[in-house]
């Protein structure tokens, strides 16, 4: 039996990464982590006519290099699992219609990463596929003219606000070989406290963050001290504050080990990011281009990678609701 | 080992069905099957503020009724796995985030049920949980002004269009118990035949009913004749006809046993539904409602559901993209 406790299991067959890779933007091949994507774009449109095409590419592109960094072929492939921050996620179902893979998809805004992880995860434990891909993306554009204004009306950006990132992750995993292995995870529980303001996501998925990683470790007996690192998805550097204070109220102290996606990827003063980077391509192409390569070289040896979304929609905002945030946490170790 | 083919396996431990509900709107419950569903609701507004709170609270009350009528409580639930149609999927997460179950966000547009009962049996499948719920819902008004035109507005609908159904269905699944089995499944290949018509889904969708349906057959070395009932999701009376001529065309008939959801839950003429029902709460309640019960009286042994979807936005179509569908298949069974 796998299941540890609600939504927290092992996975006993250890699903192997047998590759991995990170398509960006221009903006964020100029950030910190320049040079360690696999694709950098130096223009955003990437030669298509609209952003959410643009986007679709991206998604794409990091999906074919994933593949051929595998060894395999597309037609390898069980399923890809994977999902988008668009209205009725057409970056992912534009973007891999071409593949002819058998296509599940998903929505967990920018917890997609670590979703689709543990539902590919659990499709391969299952025995149900041999080999399958999980993959996200997110566009700035074409995420910033859905949620918030037309690009060209210019608005002045809240401190608290995030950069939208152009990127894609897609990371394929096998029943065996590879030299990372997904070893547990745990399912989010939707969180909300309550928090109305669109321009702070990093304070609605603050507590969803903190609820998962805490269930995590009372339900697995760990410390955060166990871990090399604990890495958030998109929380920014006002979200991440919370969570420390948030997770010091339940007992546990994760400054020392924490790091966030959405504070890695962008310099904050120079990059005029704000509170840091977002979007489902944050933590996926930060995953590929700097989590896997370090478990795969021994830098770190065990990581709990923690995606963070915020679940509303304009609509919801509109009616007054506030937003829901949920993570979901996939625990990574070397082999 | 479980894995058939690509996207095709079969659950050995066939994950049961321990409980399934339906709630619908007035419409819904003024059609042929009028009586069968738990929740019959004469206001479509639930007595709510909005038609995406009224949703919300449609997919809620199928989940909750659900959960009561498999005898367990919420809290004995490892996972829902849901999605709808609305942007952001904001019916599954306002509408479930009070019940603390973790969640999983499936975007599958109106194949959703059939793709939330295979990842939800995948999840049982693998051990990673003892139970779960499979779950989705559908507003006319929502989709209405969130995919066509503001409802005031008052259009001709053409002959081809559909009516979006008001309805939700939850299925709980479990590692034993039950009358009802999830034997095997086919995850369908996004399918793009350059379709660009979007009031007529049933045409954009029946080509992945087609190659779902063969893919499985073929797969698994199965003949139509082998199923008591084969249900497709939400083609409607003309994606039906275009059904049996693109599976004619692969050396299949299925006119014999097959139906479609969408021609079963309105009355075509007297309802003026011209098409048919459509949405993902289309088949998740004709499935609750007539042919889980039906399989538990044993009334069918061996039924393939098989849930299509239309995956555009309006964006997309606005930019000129054709419209990909896809289907999922599950074979359901009386024990």
């Amino acid at each position: 039996m796998n299941r540890i406790a609600r939504g927290s299991f092992i996975l006993s067959s250890k699903p192997a990464v047998i590759g991995f890779a990170s398509a960006v933007g221009k903006k964020e091949s100029e950030g910190p982590l320049s040079g360690c994507f696999d694709r950098e774009f130096s223009d955003n449109m990437l030669g298509e006519e609209s952003w959410e095409k643009a986007e679709s590419h991206l998604q794409k592109t990091a999906v074919e290099i994933c593949i051929e960094k595998s060894g395999y072929k597309k037609e390898d492939f069980d399923a890809v699992f994977s999902g988008d921050l668009l209205n009725q996620c057409i970056a992912s179902t534009f973007g891999l219609r071409s593949l002819k893979i058998p296509q599940v998809g998903l929505y967990g805004a920018c917890s997609t990463m670590a979703l689709s992880l543990l539902c590919a995860g659990s499709f391969i434990e299952s025995g149900l596929g041999e080999r399958c891909i999980a993959a996200t993306s997110s566009h700035f554009s074409s995420s910033e003219r859905q949620f918030r204004n037309p690009l060209q009306y210019g608005g002045q950006r809240t401190p608290t606000a995030q950069w939208t990132v152009t990127g894609a992750g897609a990371v394929a995993l096998a029943q065996g070989g590879g030299k990372v292995r997904i070893c547990s995870g745990c399912i989010g529980i939707v969180n909300d406290l309550g928090v109305k303001d669109a321009n702070n996501m990093g304070a609605a998925m603050a507590p969803a963050a903190s609820s998962t990683i805490v269930r995590y470790m009372n339900d697995f007996g760990k410390r955060p001290s166990d871990f090399d690192m604990i890495f958030t998805g998109d929380l920014g550097f006002v979200g991440s504050d919370l969570l420390y204070e948030l997770i010091k109220k339940e007992g546990y102290d994760i400054k020392e080990n924490h790091a966030d996606c959405g504070t890695m990827i962008f310099e904050r003063e120079k990059q005029d990011v704000h509170s840091g980077g977002s979007g489902c391509g944050c933590s996926a192409s930060v995953l590929c281009a700097h989590i896997l390569p370090k478990l795969e070289k021994g830098v770190y040896r065990r990581v709990l990678f923690v995606a963070t979304g915020a679940l509303m929609s304009p609509t919801s905002s509109q009616q007054g609701e506030s937003i829901p945030g949920v993570a979901h946490a996939v625990e990574l170790c070397a082999k």
